[in-house]
């Protein structure tokens, strides 16, 4: 398994851009002024990297190395390109299956859930370039090593996959507590792709309205709120449950 | 949420073990004499607690306190008696659902399947005084407070909770990957008790051979292998969603 890498310095950073490295976060020490700092924001700018301005200090605690005002986490994985894994999956598969997580925020729940999409034949999973989850180490232990298996893409913003994959004639699902039906009643033998929200507020009004399908699970008790990578899984599950049936 | 309460000092374990208090495990001095600790000894081997010898170090760190080489881990959540709990359950309910899990081991993964039973309307959970995860506050928290909801009991053998419920009329599942058939072809209307096994080895063999029914889950992709609460949580959902159909 290979561990999460930090590389430091303006120009390796902007040399590993360059050799288009997955830079899962850089971070750029606040205020700071030059001509190279400029080259790699408008770099980073133009290739839609999550880039966050942080005081000099946080810098220090990524890296004991001179980081020179800049340090970009390395992702453990190479992510896929969005628009090239949807058509790529449509043309060699009847009935794909994709996932979208609208900003999942925990790292062991986005592990989990690579692991079972792995184990339900997910062919892709779609995240957000920014609020997301990384991948981090620890979400590829959590993810017992899937996050290799299962390609991941970024998206600077999930409506515009959902609107790519609606166009590509495969049917949008939302998973929310808030829809009338259950997942049962849902046709999920299509092509399909379900949208998870995030552990604390769901799927993002703006998201869920553009969804063609909404369902929930039924819950019993009185704590009636499941974990989000439980959800998925049953979820993802289901879809399977009545493709093989 | 209640925290773990450490109790210490052989007379005051001996009034909570007469208190009826849930004792989670109890550490005794390796080698230490006299009669109050025969007396402890005695009391704690006729109620069945789950007791470990352990060098005075391992009590100096678990307290504190002047603990007389006997340290007592008292249970945030009070545990139900399983025959009175199968009992009840069996009176009141026509299709129970009950779930055993065989040595489970990691308090987050006890705590989430706590927390998808309490969604799924499960009866009771039943495990191993020995080799068991312990409901700490970590498994509470996992939980989302379900573990406050849902009655837990303690047995000596799970062999004797299977024979018990087979008795009672209810039919025994277990999850096993080894299963010929799929979880989506048994009937899980009827009365039942799911058997998970343990994060490493699964169910152990001489219980294996007991359950009425095996199943498995279908398995797609190269790493073929699920977190054992997302396995417990499609095995529960797959009984409610044949239950309310």
């Amino acid at each position: 398994m290979e561990k999460e890498t930090n590389i430091y310095g303006i120009r390796a950073i902007l040399e590993a851009i360059e050799a288009d490295k997955s830079i899962d976060k850089l971070f750029i020490q606040r205020g700071l002024q030059g001509t190279l700092i400029k080259s790699l924001e408008t770099v980073s700018r133009k290739k839609g990297i999550n880039t966050v301005y942080v005081p000099v200090e946080k810098l220090d605690r990524l890296t004991p190395h001179n980081h020179q005002g800049a340090v970009a986490m390395i992702s453990p994985i190479e992510f896929a390109n969005f628009e090239e894994l949807v058509n790529k999956v449509i043309e060699t598969k009847e009935t794909p299956l994709f996932l979208l997580l609208d900003s999942l925020s925990d790292v062991r729940n986005f592990g989990a859930i690579i692991r079972t999409a792995s184990c339900t034949g997910v062919d892709g999973i779609i995240i957000p370039k920014k609020g997301a989850a990384p991948v981090t180490a620890d979400t590829i232990k959590t993810s017992a090593g899937a996050a290799f298996n299962v390609p991941i893409a970024k998206v600077d913003h999930l409506k515009d996959a959902v609107y790519y994959l609606q166009g590509s004639g495969v049917t949008v699902i939302a998973a929310t507590e808030k829809a009338d039906g259950l997942i049962y009643d849902k046709d999920l033998k299509q092509p399909l792709a379900i949208i998870m929200g995030s552990e604390d507020v769901g799927i993002a009004p703006a998201l869920l309205k553009l969804a063609d399908l909404q369902a929930k699970l039924p819950m019993e008790g009185s704590i009636a709120s499941l974990n989000v990578s439980v959800a998925c899984s049953v979820f993802l599950y289901e879809a399977l449950r009545q493709r093989i049936s």
